[in-house]
């Protein structure tokens, strides 16, 4: 437990009403000491979770706003701590008022998250249940929404557990071994028996891992690279799918220097969109940079769509050249190949392009950005190509970055084991590989983080939770 | 009272907690049909000014969010009426998705101001409050707060309802006067006595209406305009005194054609600043413009800052020509004359520049608005000139426009009492306006306001108030 109260406007500024939260050792006291009841008993002779309407005073008698006052006492809060919440008019003179009187009689404002980390701290919730409440927060979508509620409600952590029993066992199984090895009469767990095991562990390890694809492609966007010369109608694409005006769009070639990312909503999956420059020769070197850098974006993407100005004729011939040297980059990508420009162009000359790219096997499509022809398609193929899982609110899926990391860490670790398994390594290895994948699974709780850790965490969340 | 239920996101976008507030006759029902609590009794069987924490469901069983629910049952409410506040997560999916929920149970979203016009219309307080209410919202400055604190408190309404039973008091005596006029032996309070009482009145309504000067003042800023030869430096002031770049400088004649309009707050007084185009003559229409809107500005300030740019020795013959023509305008305004650039200019210079000036009875500084010298003094000088009372939270003044106009009326009314009074006009006559009077001041506490004021009242209110 702490021996300090903090304080922080847990709202944003502007609503009609503006709630602040106090927690710690002195929360009911230091209010009580603000606040007069309209009627009946004072604050601190108030049941738990109730509600008392009252008079925020200033140190000099001042009446600073009339609130509602929230009571919850330890263990029954949000942080495990005796808590308080009081709901004041939304203006941030009268909050920020409240907040000194707070001060002046004690508390201290709260860091980032600190709420958060203090029912961490205090068992309300591992770490990464306490890294969903983020998620819950800034989830946009139905999809990110489930993910951010499972994991907030623990699915993720029954499943690190139950994986963690299992490691413990299989440890218990190996440390039989080792203490009994001597005695040569006694019978054990056999290598086979022990490799099942880790086996089992490692699929379940892998499995999570791997859902990181999903989960990341679910919360952050199915990263898509538009590429193709200049000129070709990149920006104007985007711009009709984003519906307004946000990239850059001019008749100058090499206009888009700047890769610009855009995050938009297509029949309920999210897509990050990835302007590039334009691929063509050039000698200006800000524009060389811009050309490096789309071919770097297209290792990021998962689906590349590449864009071809129908118009330019005299492309034919370059793109005969170019398509080789582009699709070796484009191994495993989902590639989609637009011809842009279509409302110009004569039936004939289009027939001519696709027979120029009948050898690349990927969907083609005939469009025009500009007047928004065959956009509504290249959206439906973009939501099947992305493919993403219906997800429920049961599935476990990984969507953090520091949770992937540990994940791939166990993953090495396990992988270890069974190697050091077949080829009848001595327990003793096996063993400390072991103690390592739980070590990497623990840190995904939080059971042994640093302080180093907890900061870099919290330190992304907003003040007031 | 209501027979539908309104529900809205009472809290800013973007903040760790978000509240939705719901009242009418269905509230605590609907909501319990979205909500679990984690334990104990349903919510319908909760007690008044409860908080309870549990889960809300989708319909198709899917958990949207872990809530704290409170309970306010009729008239124990903000709005008198059975009352929920829900405190969810602050993502604004998950607010949406809960509002969705309150609608397809059967409530709509609320207007503006809906859940203050509801408390207002179910008698928890009259019109004045919850004007209030959004000013207490509003209110950015120790003495905003104070008076909106005040009035939404029921410090006006009690100087109003005092005036009232004065009027009512004066109309029953006239009212005798007239029903017994006949009887010529009766004895009657005589037309002195209610001439005494009838001024007493014109004092009160006279006191309020002369102190929505200041409650404006208060309230919008004391308005100062800025006048002067263009390129004499005034935007560079203001730049100054606002300490950030938001009017256009250049040192082209005639940059600034629009007039701006900013708020600071100096010394604990704010200060509405109008930067006006320079008065010169000219013969560019837009500027022009410019210039008329300039003079119409001095009609509407309280302070006017003359500036004079010192190192432009052609401006002393001619602004000793114009000195007339602007002195002329500015009868009953505060005004203050600036040499600005001073540091470009030699002491002798300056001297002649205050001879030419040594017959205007106003304050004079020597200041470079580019060096922020003398600023620190033309501010001090600012807040002496605006000479604000210090206000304290017993003080009822007026800062809407609304009750200054119904002041305003009333007072025209009280006039013609006294008038009547005094050239012995009938009975009738003096009655008529008496009953004027008392209209008015009923309309400040809304006693018989029609729909259409109501609107236009709480459309300015923000939703979820």
């Amino acid at each position: 437990m702490h021996n300090d109260t903090i304080c922080a406007i847990s709202t944003a500024q502007g609503g009609a009403i503006g709630v602040i939260r106090v927690s710690g050792p002195i929360a009911i006291e230091a209010t009580s000491r603000l606040f007069s009841p309209i009627s009946g008993k004072s604050l601190k002779e108030r049941r738990n979770f109730s509600l008392t309407f009252g008079k925020i005073f200033s140190d000099e008698g001042e009446i600073i706003d009339e609130v509602l006052v929230s009571i919850f006492r330890a263990p029954h809060s949000y942080t495990g701590e005796d808590s308080v919440e009081i709901s004041c008019h939304g203006s941030s003179y009268i909050l920020q008022r409240v907040l000194q009187l707070l001060i002046g009689q004690g508390c201290r404002l709260a860091e980032p998250g600190e709420y958060t980390q203090r029912a961490f701290l205090n068992g309300k919730m591992d770490l990464s249940q306490a890294e969903a409440v983020a998620d819950v927060i800034t989830s946009s979508s139905a999809a990110t929404h489930r993910l951010a509620m499972n994991q907030m409600r623990g699915g993720f952590s029954r499943e690190l557990s139950a994986l963690r029993d299992k490691l413990l066992h299989l440890t218990s199984l190996m440390e039989l071994e080792l203490d009994f090895s001597d005695h040569e009469e006694l019978e054990f767990a056999d290598r086979t028996e022990l490799s099942q095991i880790a086996d089992e562990i490692e699929q379940v390890i892998s499995r999570l891992a791997n859902s990181f694809s999903v989960g990341n492609a679910l919360k952050n966007g199915v990263p898509v690279a538009i590429i193709g010369e200049t000129n070709a109608g990149k920006s104007t694409l985007l711009n009709a799918l984003l519906n307004e005006e946000k990239a850059i769009v001019s008749d100058v070639h090499g206009t888009t220097r700047d890769v610009i990312e855009d995050t938009i909503n297509l029949h309920g999956t999210t897509f990050r969109f990835i302007d590039t420059a334009g691929i063509r020769q050039t000698t200006d070197v800000v524009e060389s940079i811009g050309i490096e850098r789309t071919f770097q974006k297209i290792d990021q993407a998962d689906i590349v769509l590449w864009m071809i100005d129908a118009d330019n004729s005299a492309l034919k011939i370059s793109h005969s050249a170019l398509k080789t040297e582009l699709l070796s980059r484009l191994e495993g990508k989902n590639l989609i190949i637009l011809f842009n420009k279509c409302d110009k162009v004569s039936p004939e000359h289009l027939a001519e392009w696709e027979a120029t790219f009948a050898d690349v096997n990927a969907p083609k499509l005939f469009l025009s950005a500009k007047h928004r022809q065959g956009v509504d398609e290249l959206e439906t193929l973009l939501v099947k190509t992305a493919a993403l899982p219906e997800i429920s609110q049961s599935d476990v899926i990984v969507t953090n970055v520091r949770h992937y990391e540990a994940l791939t860490h166990a993953l090495d670790s396990i992988h270890r084991v069974q190697n050091g398994l077949q080829m009848n390594l001595s327990g003793d290895f096996v063993s400390q590989d072991l103690r390592e994948c739980i070590h990497h699974l623990s840190d995904i709780v939080g059971e042994m983080s640093s302080d180093s850790v907890l900061q870099n965490i919290f330190r992304h969340f907003c003040i007031g939770k």
